[in-house]
């Protein structure tokens, strides 16, 4: 029992208390400062990019949506320049960063291995602004998620789903952008008639409808057209038609021409398909 | 046998009884001193986590999610720098550790690769706190796991499934995250109508139903609005409509409004679908 | 011929056969000692375990499982620390262990691409326990795989399907942990009523049904209750019932609300789904 | 509290705040007159190569879509060049920027493993270009990705989907390119009769229309013929006709082809395939 | 001319030939030593290994799986040690095999990444052994094999498929390992009915066959009993057994209870499901 | 304002104008002079190429084909080698190539990464060609690719799809190549009939038919025979007939057979199966 | 213009010509005797290789397929040497071979990372004879890949498909080896007859035939038995009969097997199953 207590009084004694303490109050001081001065900067920072944005959206012809993307950027590399310059000068206090990020044992690979994500990240994001392939507002598809792009930061993307998640996407993972919001788009409906219905006669009326429509629907760029019969089988004869609508409203004007279609084949007399079975697959 | 012997005696002889019971008894003081001292760390830095997390959410306008998931990693990272810091201690009684984990052999390159998965956790899980992607209490899916966040760890995350089950996710496995937590949520309803039934009419009915349903409602926030007929085929005409309920509301809100215009339907005299054949494939 | 033989003396000749018996003798001295010692040590280990978690057990408030999961991991650590150990002891005799390990040639190189998959498989299996992912006795689903824990090793982890298969997974190839045994679980049941049935009046008998089951069975957390209509279609109205019950109950529970629900509803008079044709794929 | 102020006279007392401004304005001149060149030189290089390409098209003979390729790829790698090389002046100003990327610390490292990415793009985009693999204008599949190629780039290829989506896909993505613009195409068509049909009369029908269309339709580049039955069941007999067209003709020869021979084989008295039962799988 | 004979014989005459030919003699001869040594030791080898397995199964509570695994993998392992301790010590004749093995250039790189595979084949086989996840004549699944464990050896398994394949499996493609012959095995059989049928009586005979059956059939360990209703539809309901049989047997008390639950049922007069539609879909 | 004055005058003076300009006159002169001998030799060796291989075709008995595989390669080796020999002697007046290339920094190690793809094409290439896996004019399947092989290069592959599409498929892509011109192909006709047709008689007159047809088609090299019932349910039965055919003759020897066949079973009063349901999906 | 001609003719003088001219001769003159060496030893090597398998098949019992194994490889084996051999000494001539292989810049890391393939190709390979996983002859399944193997290299296995395309399988591709080659095969066969069927009856007048048919075919090593009902509904009921065949030829018993059990049954008088309905997906 001795033993220990010999052994722990020999830990103690050999500690110099005047330099320890001196030493964590020094350290408190200084980090200290440096929060406060943290908390100054990104401030004053948020301020000054705000009102230079303001000015940079007012005077020049910029698209609303790369003012936004820039914007959005800007204060993404700031807040994370930032912090990543702050957390460095407080963990000096502490120990050699520098040493650590520039070595080469066994904790450096590791990091290395491990970082190479947010480097590829990183460049990945800075080629996607820089190659403006995607801006804040656009309709985008990236793999499976599906919807407008809500910001476009360093690190990640964040992308609002139609029914409103909002999915963060880090940027390695963005290989091809299907960018939906980049020119018109095309209208395509297929019509669906009787195969004993009159070819020719169906085919005119759908033509007619298309012309009238393109006169009083200004979102029609290309006016739609028969293609032909594109398939036909014992119970249905496929028309296609297809035309050009202005970004963003090719599907309301897809529904408009369906609807008029089939009021105008109808009144017109051709008959619709077959009657189909429907079977719905169940489970209890 | 005389040769085992003399071998086994001149290995014996070869050790110093007294520098090695002397040496195992000083190591086993100083591994019970470590042990007691980690437990007394353990829980007064528990207590001082709770005490300031307590006073942090009385004090500020944080969010409950947020404050969550901010105490609930601190516990996670002081754990982990306690466990590891005095795990290394303990250890380098017996060998020594710096040497192998700044060493450049076959075991540290082996150590470096398995512990890349390491590291990718933790980094991942940082710049998910960072960026906020997810909070404690928020509905999500990642992959292929759907639920709600339990906590939020330096290594892993808990997400508790709808059906009660834990799921525990490496945050290297956090790619894409979408997080249904943020903000309004849609309200889609595709109605189903007989092909024979008065489009026009139907469409006004839904329309009805949908505006007075806003009005006693509180949880829709955009009033559901027919956006036309989506498709049309010999037993289906579909009428869809769109709308917007406050986040977490949106599935009530569906099923209400599929009610009522179903009921608004039949009071009308729209003929519903026509019936199906139901198929059920059977295995024995 | 002659070259042959002068070869082959040569040879003969060139070995110093005394010392070479003498060192054959004295190996194999070292390695019978090594190999009794090895199984004295194995059979003592084994022993204090057992005695120590037997004590662990009674004295204090530990779950089962967890005494299961550390006494199983002891063994299984100890027993490979034990088995290495003097392996590494014995392997020396013959070569010169420690400067493979720590070289650098090629040989090093393939062993460390090759054993990378261990220490992914070591730290993996230490953050499962660490974090208490599972407990031996759990019930958990790891990627398809999906039964109960039967061991948690520093390598595998051994599970018991339901079927009666034994499982073994290397740690690195658990990814996501779905563990069904921490909490309550769901109860959800879909119910399928004649499209053309009340459904006011059905909806009425459900919850009542429900209300009277919380009642006489304890199993039930929190009572089911009618969600609303799910879905409709021409043969089918789905009506959604979702409770909570004690871990493990929640098939048992729903099978008996089924049961239930089926007689009350019958007995209500409400009309059960039209009748459905089956369709069975067939291969001779 | 004194200590604090003291503290941070010292720091501010050890700047030479002359040399820090000097500095500041001298290196913030360096940036301006930087930029300043950099704009110069990028609209007098675009205007060099605008002009360098009219010539080229102009005195040449380049196919149109080949002088597109060269255009989009030189402004592209003009760009490039351009914005790296005062990029890294600038940065020059702050950190010794080739230190860095000459570097073997951690930070090179993962910077080497984040940017193969970026050099597989470029080394893949290199080949594309020199194997004339794609020309802008050029109808291609890459993966899932369909349609008109808009722009070839050093790291991103775009193209125009049929809908109107703009597609970006990095290089390195471009495996296997499958470029339907080089050389004519086939026509094939399934024509279905009744299993009950003239077989012979069928084909001989179906040749004589074949032959006929080849006469007055230039876009067939080798006249359809009838390859035999292909198939035949209880319901159908399909006669497979194959031909081929001129490039980007061969979906119109093939709906003409499609309505001609049915009109024909109605005329000539061949029943068509027996009536058929449309499924539809229905969701509400 | 004169030329290329000059140059041939200027090589010719560099060559001594006596050094050349006594090269190729010296060498000759090692190599046949080296040959008949190695079949000599192979022999020798083989004879021991075998008696000495002998001695371990007559003497030992072994179980015949273990020692067939342990006797095939002593012979594998003895055969590739041999191998390549021959095959090495005849290329030493012809270049330095060791330097090679040793160096660090682009071949030894190569040969590195090249043989990761073998050593992963290695590790992953000799942890398969020690923590006895297959023994010879166990019925296993590894991903989409099989089968019947054969042999276990260094680098590949051998399974026979149940229709006369054998499967030759890399250790290292084997990750999740599945043994079915480790312990008692489920019995789970589903009874459907009509959904018109008498639920509680058909429980109740279900139940007395599966008693009367566990008394004359000793295979089974575990008294099957019937869960409840699973599902229900308009053509079947589903009444779930489950019990529990001796490994190896549970498909034929699965066939035996299936005939007998059957017969009682129609003799107990509960009705059937309803006769389904068999649909063939059919290709010519 | 001066300070920049004087700091860009400063920069300015410090430029030695004359050799500026004559450094930027001798680069180029001398570039022009290596971009004239490019085009000299490439022309040159492209004739020398084409001549080589025309005497080769004359002289000797290689296979057309072989002689157009070597030809492209030669070719494309020959530009390849040009363009890069000239390409580097270019970018050496601009920079150290030699350095980079052997250098060991971050940019040399992304270039490694990046350009293994590349090694990799050129290593598989150049294997395909040794092993004469393909030949141009081979009609081949790699991966989902299918079609005539028109070029093999040292990077890539080109291969003409049957509907005219031209692939691009890097060699590095081709892993199993399955050659379909390499020898005779197998006949399978699958001939249904009614199950209660006579099978023995059905299968004679099969039998008389294909002895028939050899006799007077030279492009089948093995009688057809039949294998036997292979399957038969309530709908068809099915019988097996196997041949085989002269490489490229198969699908023509199958239609002809099948058309035989089916002629000769309803001349020989044989039932054919029963008349089907066919059902059509439908979207509209 | 004289600054060129100066350059040029500086450039021209600075060449010793008659250096550079001897040296040409005296490299044409080298490589012409090494390509007339291959050829020589490329004919010799075959002919002694020929020669010697000759004698080896005449004198040792080694099986056919072995044989052909043997020799194709040896002459692979031999071929690649032969080639590379010549292929660096001709090489050598041009530049420093054995510097490149051996040396650590970007161009051997290059190569090392394309060379892994080939490196793993051999490896595997290599195992794959040694382990004896394959003979020439064998008939196997490697991933999707089903046929005969043709040839086995030191890089590539060739397969010929059963209908008669040639695969060639890069050997690092063959992972699991499925041998159907390698002993007896299993008998499978599922007989339907209706479900109202005498089930005892139908197994006696199977057992009957499966006992006559070993009788008089001495291809079936183990007779045919029924194990019991494998599955009933309303359609059908399947009862399994399991066999075993002499290798090759279970194919053959299954198809007798299944025409006898049939005759047997419906003159038995044994039900068969109910007529199905017959679907067919069809697209025009």
């Amino acid at each position: 029992m001795t033993r220990i207590v010999n052994q722990f009084s020999k830990w103690l004694g050999a500690i110099d208390w005047d330099a320890f303490w001196g030493n964590v109050i020094s350290i408190g001081i200084r980090i200290a400062i440096l929060v406060v001065l943290y908390f100054i900067i990104k401030y004053a920072g948020r301020k000054i990019i705000r009102s230079f944005f303001k000015k940079y959206r007012a005077n020049q012809a910029v698209s609303n949506g790369r003012a936004d993307t820039l914007e959005g950027l800007t204060n993404n590399v700031f807040g994370y320049v930032l912090f990543f310059t702050f957390a460095i000068l407080i963990l000096q206090n502490f120990m050699n960063v520098t040493a650590i990020i520039a070595g080469a044992g066994v904790m450096s690979l590791a990091i290395a291995f491990g970082a190479q994500g947010l480097v590829s990240d990183v460049v990945t994001g800075f080629f996607i602004l820089l190659e403006r392939q995607l801006d804040v507002g656009d309709s985008i598809t990236i793999d499976a998620v599906n919807g407008i792009v809500e910001n476009l930061g360093l690190r990640t993307t964040q992308v609002r789903d139609f029914d409103g998640t909002l999915h963060f996407i880090p940027n390695r993972q963005i290989m091809i952008v299907s960018n939906h919001s980049r020119g018109n788009m095309r209208v395509l409906v297929d019509v669906a008639v009787s195969p004993t219905a009159d070819t020719e006669k169906a085919m005119r009326i759908i033509n007619d409808v298309c012309q009238a429509m393109k006169e009083h629907n200004k979102n029609i760029v290309e006016t739609p057209v028969v293609l032909g019969v594109e398939s036909s089988d014992g119970a249905n004869m496929i028309i296609r038609v297809v035309g050009k609508a202005v970004n963003g409203e090719q599907l309301n004007v897809k529904r408009d021409l369906l609807k008029e279609i089939r009021t105008a084949l109808i009144a017109g007399g051709i008959e619709l398909p077959l009657p189909t079975v429907v079977t719905t697959p169940q489970t209890t």
